[in-house]
């Protein structure tokens, strides 16, 4: 497998077979993932989990699929290294780690710092969020969702039609995946968005490049029909300097039952990589949206786990004998998780 | 079991039977709890610690007794989740959190926030404490105190005398306990508080309905004689409002060596939620009782791992098969908890 | 083994044959410290990881060693405990977390506070910083360092020249080993450091009392030749008083490759107990070095597991047993620790 060894920092050196590899054992994982077996292939593994900026969900689920996995995670959740506040380099932070961890998960404030971190240590690194940079196991997990939805649909990646909402030019989200779906074929890219919050240039250029078509439009009504996919994704008010402003982006741009009713088709998937904004004045995701199937936003925080399991069993060189680490019985009762979540997902 | 993926919100639900079944898996339990054997039914399971409000020797009794099944724990200290302060409902928060764990442990500031957090999903949400809410674990550890010190005495619950000093306004472990005895019968309870510290009147008629005799005082002198267990507990300083005064608290409240030999029959237990007061000016329990054998503070937090792991096995599913899961040999020397706690516990 | 079931608070009580009961049970534990084997003696022990100071990297480091020996633990990273707050005596707190625990891990900013805690209970508590005052296994680590480096080059202990560079009026690291390396024979020791940070006069009396040399100078021209070991150490800025002055530190305290080509043996260690400072002004140990095959200070991290895993198996009492534990296969690829770090250390 390729990927044993190797820092995950980005989607760039990422080809469709590393895509299919990782899809392929994230298919056999599964069943561990859905607590019908547990796995102790890591037995013994140590994981550094470090996040310097907070991020409770991504460091939970990536503690998970290791803990799934039989392995041992080392959390921390502090935004300094208190050694760093000493003088000490982040070379040597990382080299120190290094000796006690068999692979460590970074997310860090600052874009660029997690490869700084990486690019000493042999360790194999997955880069959890680096500011406004990259957040390649999101990417990952949505690949994993739609290839899911899409095999209950009888429909493929290729030759999709996948509608980007919202923020389209903080979200490093949105770039990471449209990065990844451009190792495919024949994609058409509608992207919904104020003017002001529009996908960079370049990524446009990039994926027509790579023989796909792109459509901008302000309304989800140009963006919506037709696509079999809606990714949808909420204004990063954080992320957006002040001055900037926010004029244009509205009732436009409201998911919600009606809007799907009125311009979807009726099996569209509809994505979000969370959490969505519930509140007043937020459009990105409307909860009437809870009652539909195709919602799978948490199937896809579900598939995280599941995504970030295959990371590690490839990073870490033990994808080809996973099975032989499955043991059937379990001790508490199995609460597996449903196919269907919405408006959530119930035990079978 | 009836307790099988319930939520444990409260201890309302709970009947006489429920409880009589937790002992008997908190008793099974034992063995473990005292590091005589080791356990792993909950291999491959895994529990979301969440504490939005701190609270660490609630968080490590919760780690603990998961651990000492066997399974897997993700800790979150912080008090915030980012996620929520970017616009996400409890409810999503919760969904996203119930594909990651087996079961969740959640304390949390706000009365009410467990019960909304828990309402929306199936994975089994324990409450360890919401603000001046519930906190029903600690309920059922002191029940389960009391059954263990009654044994050893020959005496039974129905038909008890217990007093209950200090705070009794703001103690929501006093209100939790209160409720959990009165399923039992014939109970004489005996309430030792300043006038402005008083238990709220509700409570007093919901023990009176059901048949158990209600005293009110404001002396220890009339409160302790007869008592078969003396409930103490701090003055909750950080939930009295400013203004509220602490009048007429004082040295009549004062539990130490001299007011059991003066005041208590010699084979009174002496109880208290910890942590107590050890400043000036603290009444709730002196450090001169630590001598005593019938102090049962510290065999209280050792009971509440076993009692913990009693409720995550009853949740789970796996009461029915502990035994089975049992495993003689330990690497490590086995220090045994003394029954007497008093000063200190010894190993055996 | 003397070590089982005491508390490792100092380096004061150790005698030289504890030392070499630790150094044999590290040696024997290397193949699991790089990952040759898995170890489950600890399995089904938890481990209390208490850090009221912040010490990532401590943290980290025992929390390693416990995890490879099969052992669970919950960490504490808070500055303070909500209980304390409250006013529970430290006594109390320690009794508390006793019953949760098989043993116990602390930092604390307060010297002696460690001891405190220790001094009312059985289970076995290692300090791991307390202060100004001790930490023990710093010292352990280093004096596993310099043996496994003499074996390499023939050489013992007893009748060794070190010298130590620096601030060696504050670090704490450099009075534990001096009083360690106090337990071997005629040693000469080397102390460069300026005028107002030198050592303090007491440990001077106490190394000449056991018959060991001591040279104090104020140039790395003086201290390096002849050397077997040099000990750099940080200006420990945070324990710098305001208005005491740091002068006569400069040029003349830096270490860097061309120092070492000029004064000192080709084949002299270079250690150092890390955080080093590679901010401008300071002297410790320029990165000039890492190219340096004798520049061991990762190996002292690295060290620094194996021999926390060898104080846990000591004070737990496993210490005979160790490889009846030890598992040959591991799920996932070894990666072992190179034996030259420099620059970095790659896997084999």
């Amino acid at each position: 497998m390729s990927l044993t060894g190797r820092h995950i920092l980005s989607i760039d050196p990422f080809t469709r077979e590393d895509l299919e590899q990782l899809l392929t054992i994230a298919q056999r994982l599964e069943p561990v993932a859905r607590r019908k077996y547990r796995c102790d292939v890591l037995n013994g593994a140590m994981l550094a989990n470090l996040f310097f900026e907070a991020s409770t969900r991504t460091r939970m689920s990536f503690h998970t699929a290791f803990a799934r996995l039989g392995g041992n995670i080392v959390d921390t959740t502090g935004f300094t290294f208190s050694s760093i506040s000493k003088g000490e380099s982040l070379e040597d932070t990382a080299r120190v780690i290094a000796g006690y961890a068999d692979t460590i998960v970074m997310r860090h404030p600052d874009q660029g710092s997690v490869a700084q971190f990486a690019a000493p240590i042999n360790t194999p690194v997955i880069n959890a969020g680096d500011g406004t940079g990259e957040h390649p196991s999101q990417a990952l997990l949505d690949y994993y969702t739609i290839s899911a939805e899409f095999s209950r649909l009888g429909k493929t990646i290729d030759g999709m039609t996948i509608a980007m909402c919202g923020d389209l030019k903080h979200g490093r989200t949105i770039h990471s995946l449209c990065k990844l779906l451009s190792l495919f074929n024949n994609i058409t890219f509608k992207f919904v968005a104020p003017d002001n919050l529009r996908i960079p240039h370049s990524l446009i250029e990039h994926l027509k490049e790579k023989g796909h078509k792109v459509q901008e439009c302000n309304h989800i009504a140009d963006g919506l029909p037709n696509s079999d996919v809606i990714y949808a994704t909420r204004i990063q008010r954080e992320r957006i300097e002040n001055g900037e402003q926010l004029e244009g982006y509205g009732e436009q741009y409201r998911i919600n039952a009606r809007a799907i009713e009125n311009y979807a088709n009726p099996e569209v998937i509809i994505m979000h990589p969370l959490p969505r904004d519930s509140r007043e004045g937020a459009y990105d995701l409307s909860t009437d949206l809870d009652k539909l199937p195709q919602l799978a936003i948490f199937r896809q925080t579900d598939n995280g786990v599941t995504m970030r399991m295959a990371l590690f069993a490839a990073v870490l060189g033990v994808a080809d004998e996973l099975e032989s680490h499955y043991h059937h019985r379990l001790g508490y009762r199995p609460h597996c998780l449903s196919d269907n979540d919405a408006p959530f997902y119930t035990f079978s």
